[in-house]
């Protein structure tokens, strides 16, 4: 079977549309043509330059009408989660750089203002765009220009406590600001929460929104339609709706126009909606259905597996596995088969991801213990203060938030878990440089953030035996109250990695490698260890090297013991240099009034790009040669 | 006019009343007049220990209720934010120790299981309640425990991202959750967002309710009403409602059942239909009608000046007024009216709170200047968001939030501020030590969070003219970022501070006091710096003063001459010692190869106990004796 022909006559279509300007040149008939030839395309560059596939394909009929009904970049487009702005980097003037997608120095994986003026708010992070657009389109309205906003919003990303809160303000400040809900039926994983249910119904009775369009469109030409009938024609015929699928509609209760749903795959449908609903006054929501994947049938099938498939072959849609003979495994499989481990031990062990079940292999969990396992959809708020709830009735939860997604929850592990010294363990996958996300997906900040909260312990593990001991631990601990695991994207560097369970001293750190000289010894804490006794190594020097395991409680012995010994003292770890672990070492060195010299390396003061995970530790002289030039001087 | 009278026949009814089994003895009749006693308890008590006096007011008769109906401790109650629970204070064994609430090692103002096993979860940020009232009823699920949960949720507290969250995850597990929805059309200020003009119009329809109620009442006792057919009513009345109401049941659209509105004052009433509901199965809500400072008439009047009134009158009414003739302003009060300068001299300047427009005084640009000042209701996150919207369309807006409810939005801060260095300036009232709210107000972590997030410029005011020409700055600043002033509650220190606005050089610091001695430096932030001046007199000693303005970039020349002719540094900081500024000039310390003695003050590595200011800066060693002990010892 064949899923994929790039043809020339759909090549030549793409090769005339630089910008959206051109695409507004062509007439609607031809948009069907400019759809596919984007899609092949896509499809041909994602299947050598690995990126977010499946939902990029299923907003390109999306992206090809808003950019052919809207002025843009006059007007605005706000992406919320660039996974499906694919089409719309191509359609601005970006389709020559499109295969150095997510490389060092190449295109972003997400919208960014900074890359192109099309772009117009940052979109990494899910659930910001309605309160984005929102500000823009008040903005605009203050300043007296006419210019139209638009925020584009996938279901799952609507279900944010962040987006809410903007929906909820839409009607308060003067704006025409349009919503478009992109329905594809899936997160990552796939969708949960009530609201998820209530778009699948609200879709099944869309023979009263044709109705309704249908009736007002007669009206109208008769000219027997102002605003104020056309208003109380749209709520009457809601509540028909909402009576026959039994399902109110939510958006109307929070004062925003409703229209929908729409098939997202008829682009000349969806520009004829667009064009009649642009000039509207106040805020207003399209609901339009897509399917996640559409036209590459293995996506269409499995969109979770396809969300960001690697390489793949695109006329046979075979996925280019890596082999991974021989390697180590990724942390998160570790954290999830680990996770089954403890639920088998102890019957008060739960889970709980926002929305990551397949990203951080809490999946593992929930197949084996259903009712145990919670995926609570994108919210991470809800996900951090039901574990606090679950904690204080005993439960053992195991939260698990990426890094860089975890700082939505800052509050919520102060007062709803570490205030009380709740028994929460939070383990922070994605901590560190992530690579080819970039600076929106790095976890640069948790050390910072974690380490000064009090009642916390906060560890890294350096390998894969670690992070199962320092679970076990964790969950065995008596009466702690909260703690936070931290470990990196991908790979640990330990090819057996099911070791027994045990439990480590809390807060004590080892020597890996010690030195007889006493000139100068590395603290690392986490994974980067691996990389500082490379350096070592690398160096030829005898140079000493103690994992710290905790960054809260400090090993203050240990450093006793180092401060007494070494003139010189390396820090390393994956993570931000002001506030972290190196700071923390800073902190103690100056309690125990040592004078010799440190070196705190790790994250700069920046916001560090996007690249190989190897590449950007280089940059930020984190890699082993750099630290071992460190050694040497 | 009296508005007052505690009767001993009330105090005889209270004085037998020590814990809910002793309420839970009396027939139901006599619930009314228990009311009344709590109610003039509370009156009698908050007119000369101020609290929080109009929402515990107005939530007694839901209060009296829930304990009669539940088997409290055992089944849990969770309060969101504890304005309204000291009803529940009195009534579960704490009444004798009222006297000591919201004082140095007395009752706390809100909620907390510490002090008492009915405080089931910490409640002073708002919406963390359905969260975690979730997470205890699935925890009581999984094991097997009967007990019910009740979460308690105000139409303010409602709106925030959180509550939301729980709110689309209520459904998703298998729990018999009631969130009772205490809806008195109040925040602390007027209630601002779309759920809130909803919930006016769905109490505008009770009589549907009532007639839905009554045609259940009719086909159960007939036994024609099954759970489904229920079900079925429910959602057919609902729509029927809405069709008149031209309103949708948000609520039912997220799979939560309905009830209501009731009348939360008829606590007969009350009782009745929490008993018929308390066994039924699935989430629900019941939507309680209530008056803010419900039987005090001039706090029923003025709500928002009622909220928490300080000492009054509790006969006459009348507000016993501090003299404040010949007193410094409060820090708010100088943001306030420095805003409506700014925004008369700047377009672009615009304003933001989330629900906080008198606390803050942003309340003087919205009178000022309507359309450019914001109030969002409680929502954090979309405060800087939207914020950043704004800015992206070349705004520039002021989001003032207080500290500790700024963990809210530290993502938002990174990701849709930071990331993109727009230029919003954050001031972050009540940052540092907030004295009687507690450990859950307590600004301490802001320094250390916001010092460590690339393009961020921290700042904080010595006093009142440096949080105007700090402001004067940040406004008229090219092409910076982003900025954070953070400046305490309270008053500051010049009377006189209405000074011309001026701009002060970023990242300089300044000497307050020089020293001839050379020996000890003091490095203050903020308003701290003032103690720090009146210790260097308690002590006598030749010390040097500077306050170094900016956290964050920091005064590195200054430093430099600093640590070249001081063998002693002692940094004070209003803010968490760990990560925090101390941190931030150790770590210069080391760039700088300084190795004379550097002795942070600020605050410690646990959560700070409520009290009085000047009573928690002695117990956090900032204030003048103990900063004046440090230089000498």
């Amino acid at each position: 079977m064949k899923y994929h022909c790039m043809e020339d006559k759909l090549q030549e279509v793409l090769s005339k549309i630089g910008y959206p300007k051109d695409l507004r040149q062509l007439p609607v008939e031809q948009l069907p043509q400019v759809c596919e030839a984007v899609r092949q395309f896509i499809i041909d560059q994602i299947s050598v330059h690995p990126g977010h596939f499946a939902s990029s394909l299923g907003a390109i009929e999306l992206t090809v009408a808003l950019h052919y009904v809207y002025n843009t970049p006059d007007d605005r487009l706000v992406w919320d989660v660039g996974h499906q702005a694919y089409a719309h980097k191509v359609l601005t003037g970006r389709r020559e750089q499109f295969a150095t997608l997510r490389q060092k120095g190449g295109l972003r994986g997400f919208p960014f203002p900074a890359e192109s003026e099309y772009d117009t708010f940052s979109a990494g992070h899910a659930s910001n765009s309605i309160s984005a657009a929102l500000g823009m389109a008040v903005a605009n309205h203050l300043s007296g220009d006419k210019r139209k906003v638009v925020a584009i919003i996938g279901d799952a990303s609507i279900s944010g406590g962040l987006a809410f809160e903007g929906l909820n303000n839409a009607s308060s400040q003067p704006n025409d600001l349009l919503i478009v809900l992109n329905d594809n039926k899936m997160a990552i994983d796939n969708n949960v929460g009530a609201l998820y249910h209530y778009l699948l119904k609200i879709t099944t009775s869309e023979r009263y929104n044709q109705m309704r369009y249908r009736a007002y469109r007669t009206l109208r030409k008769h000219r027997l339609m102002s605003d104020g009938l056309r208003r109380a024609l749209i709520r009457f015929t809601n509540a028909v709706k909402s009576l026959f699928s039994h399902r109110q509609n939510i958006f109307e209760g929070l004062d925003i126009r409703y229209f929908g749903p729409v098939d997202g795959h008829d682009v000349v449908k969806l520009v004829h909606i667009l064009r009649k609903i642009k000039d509207m006054k106040g805020p207003k929501m399209l609901h339009v259905c897509t399917i996640k994947g559409k036209g590459f049938a293995p996506a269409e099938d499995q969109a979770t597996i396809w969300h960001a498939p690697g390489k793949f072959n695109p006329t046979t849609g075979e996925r280019i596995k890596e082999d991974t003979t021989g390697m180590p495994p990724k942390f998160q499989d570790v954290f999830g088969q680990t996770m089954v481990e403890l639920a088998e031990r102890d019957k008060r062990i739960v889970g709980i991801t926002p929305a990551m079940p397949t990203g951080c292999s809490l999946n593992l969990m929930m197949e084996r213990f259903p009712g145990r396992a919670f995926d609570v959809g994108i919210a991470e708020e809800h996900a951090v203060t039901f574990s606090g709830g679950l904690a204080k009735e005993g439960k053992i939860p195991f939260c698990n938030i990426y890094s860089s997604f975890m700082q939505r929850a800052i509050d919520e592990v102060i007062h709803d878990v570490a205030l009380m010294n709740l028994h929460v363990v939070f383990c922070l996958d994605r901590a560190g440089l992530v690579g080819a996300d970039g600076p929106t997906h790095h976890g640069a900040f948790d050390l910072a953030f974690f380490r000064v909260i009090p009642n916390m312990i906060v560890a890294s593990p350096r390998n894969e035996h670690w992070l199962r001991k320092l679970m076990y631990t964790a969950a065995t601990a008596n009466e702690t109250g909260p703690w936070c695991i931290r470990y990196p994207r991908g790979r640990g560097s330990i090819v057996d990695w099911q070791c027994a369970l045990e439990t480590v001293p809390v807060g004590k750190g080892y020597c890996v490698r010690a030195s007889e000289e006493g000139h100068t010894a590395i603290l690392s804490l986490g994974p980067i260890g691996v990389e500082a006794e490379k350096a070592i190594a690398l160096s030829g020097r005898d140079v000493a090297l103690y994992d710290m395991v905790f960054c809260k409680p400090l090993d203050t012995a240990l450093l006793q013991d180092v401060f007494a010994r070494f003139q010189r003292v390396i820090t390393v770890e994956d993570g931000s240099v002001a506030g972290g672990f190196g700071s923390a070492i800073l902190e103690e060195a100056n309690r125990q009034g040592y004078h010799g010299e440190i070196i705190p390396l790790g994250l700069p003061d920046k916001f560090v790009e996007q690249g190989t995970c190897s590449e950007l530790y280089s940059l930020c002289g984190i890699d082993a040669e750099s630290i071992s030039k460190c050694i040497k001087g």
